[in-house]
């Protein structure tokens, strides 16, 4: 039986070395194919190539008997790590005569990740955090975009001050200059200048948009853009991620940025502001003030977390996780998040206001009335339920894979 | 620009079909390891032989300039594949004297799995269902084994009466031939084999363990065992997954089971029953219910799904797909899971006025109160916190990669 065993592992071993030998090599013509978009400008993510590829090897591995889900997941993750290592060639510049990008508060997560992106990209970048205030003016004077990338409390006042200081000391430099310049032509050139360097892009990375977006426009007569990057900046890529943005003035001028964030890879989700942050209610404040309140009622309980996860189903397992990843965060940036406006309160206060009645169906005994409103939600979530099942199965299956 | 990219793209596509005839190779090797196994009685999971094979494909893809996690990720979805595939060679019968087995509720979806299981082990399996009551007596007169897989709310009831019908139809049956039977000898035979009848183990697969333990323990004098598997039904093979049990009585009479069990490729987790359902109120009633009214609330407030979707970060996305999914399911289930104790309405109670504190602390605006409760839950998931980033992390990304 040992023999029997150790032969059919040894050959499962030299198939499994083999398939090793490939995925370097895939790497390697992945990287080839980086270059070759690097080049032209092309974005990374090409979903229409993408579906056609797995199309393909699914109707391949049916005919060889291997499921084609097993051929396509495996490709999907193999993918995932080709389009981050497509970052290593860097990207085509599409406005290569930007003047410099200076990314206020960009020693932040979100700041660095775009710092990365836009130096991949060729483009000068500089930071300016807290402590460069004194040197703002020189950071900022020739700025072609300005990208405020700070905690979402101080955003709208960072915003009211920046331009201001801005036209402040460009002003004060014409002057200098203007009189110092003994020949007409010349002054009239620094007034152009000068008065180009003011129409540069402003852009805020927040996660709510219409505050930041008003304030934006009242302090700045150029071009304004709001974008809300949806992912965690540990994602190492944009490649698939979704960048959601909000025009708000002379939208021909910021074009190329929307296009450059494609060749990174990601998925642009145009969106106005008031629609966005009456989205982010739910996605952000009352989801994370939920996530808190459960996690506190976990640690009063002080039920066994070690117990809790050996009897975990995945599907529970995972939601565990979940609550578990908030807390391994920063406090500060969630009660920002949640206290920001008193409308997460209002709807924090609604859905307390409904656990409440629903906690009043299970004192009545009423199991008729809790199907009825199961059904309610079931209604609402429409074809969607079944597409979860569908999505979440994979997913279970691979978060089983994974238990650590 | 296209040639270039065409020669590649075409390269890339050698390399993925040469990658799914390895697969093809190595599901076929492995089918050899699952009759191997099966014929010796093996068990299809083998944690070590997992581990130190990952350990050294790590090793050999950083040789090779592969990220590690590329080659575990893809090895360990090709093992998922290999250990549904192992079933279909049948599994060893670790206890072939087995009387005939039966499933009451079989037709139900846990019932199904067991059935399934027992037959590739070639274990006799009937089914008992709402409508074969009449036909009960023959169904149990001689069976070795009975598993209850019937839904919460009537799983104690049924326990009751089970056994108390299979003690009567015996007696019946006893006296019947008893008195029909002219030699002494052979009544005493009789006599002994209905007794041995009586010692059949009973099983109970409810998502509670007290109550039902409880009932089995009065109801039936032989051996009796409680187990939870900790899955859906339609994860299609145990491998790797968790099955919970509960010893109850004569431990000795039901071993092989639970060596059977791991044979199919589950973990076993041993616990006792009043822990394992304080357990499971957090992981099933609270989280149910608190699930349900999120999706209450969600319907009321009437948000547009698709755009909550398209806004989604992957976290979020995968927290409402969570969500969804409680609604694709029978409410009846939920219904019977959340209001089977009163402990369960307390400890939703005590969530609740804990959700009434953390809502105060918004009102106060304190968001110093706010961050010291958080930085106590920090605190009580200790290490967790950091793992289950590490965890999600990966996680998130294959979320990411299979968003429809």
């Amino acid at each position: 039986m040992v023999a029997e065993l150790t032969a059919l592992r040894d050959q499962i071993d030299e198939v499994d070395k083999a398939l090793l030998g490939l995925l370097a090599c895939r790497l390697a013509l992945v990287a080839e194919v980086g270059e070759v978009k690097s080049r032209y400008g092309l974005p990374i993510y090409a979903p229409d190539r993408e579906a056609a590829m797995l199309r393909s090897r699914r109707e391949e591995a049916e005919a060889l008997n291997v499921p084609a889900d097993l051929i396509e997941d495996v490709l999907r993750r193999v993918m995932r790590e080709s389009y981050a290592s497509e970052n290593d060639n860097g990207f085509k510049t599409l406005c290569s005569q930007l003047r410099p990008v200076v990314i206020v508060g960009g020693r932040g997560q979100m700041g660095r990740m775009f710092e990365k992106m836009l130096r991949l990209s060729c483009y000068e970048v500089r930071l300016l955090e807290k402590d460069d205030w004194p040197q703002a003016d020189s950071l900022l004077a020739d700025a072609g975009m300005v990208i405020v990338s700070v905690p979402i409390h101080v955003t709208e006042q960072v915003i009211t001050q920046l331009p201001r200081l801005l036209e402040d000391c460009i002003a004060n430099r014409l002057k200098n200059d203007y009189n110092q310049c003994p020949d007409m032509w010349q002054k009239i050139q620094l007034i152009v200048i000068k008065i180009m360097s003011l129409g540069y892009i402003l852009v805020d990375l927040a996660s709510l948009k219409n505050g930041p977006l008003q304030a934006m426009l009242a302090a700045h007569s150029g071009p304004v853009v709001g974008l809300h990057p949806m992912f965690g900046p540990d994602s190492g890529s944009l490649a698939t991620q979704v960048v959601v943005y909000c025009d708000a003035r002379q939208p021909e001028a910021y074009q190329w940025l929307l296009e450059q964030i494609q060749v990174w890879g990601a998925r642009l989700h145009r969106i106005s502001a008031v629609e966005h942050d009456q989205n982010m209610m739910f996605i952000q404040a009352l989801r994370h003030f939920a996530t808190f309140a459960y996690g506190l009622h976990l640690a009063e309980e002080n039920v066994q977390l070690e117990q809790l996860l050996a009897l975990s189903s995945p599907i529970y397992r995972f939601e565990l996780v979940m609550v578990g990843l908030l807390f391994a965060q920063d406090p500060q940036l969630y009660a920002d998040i949640i206290m920001s406006s008193e409308n997460n309160l209002a709807l924090i206060k609604r859905y307390y206001a409904r656990f409440g009645e629903a906690i009043a169906l299970l004192e009545g005994k009423d199991k008729a009335a809790f199907i009825a409103s199961f059904k309610k939600v079931e209604h609402w979530f429409g074809d969607y339920a079944k597409r979860f099942q569908v999505e979440s199965r994979a997913l279970l299956k691979q978060a089983n894979d994974s238990r650590i």
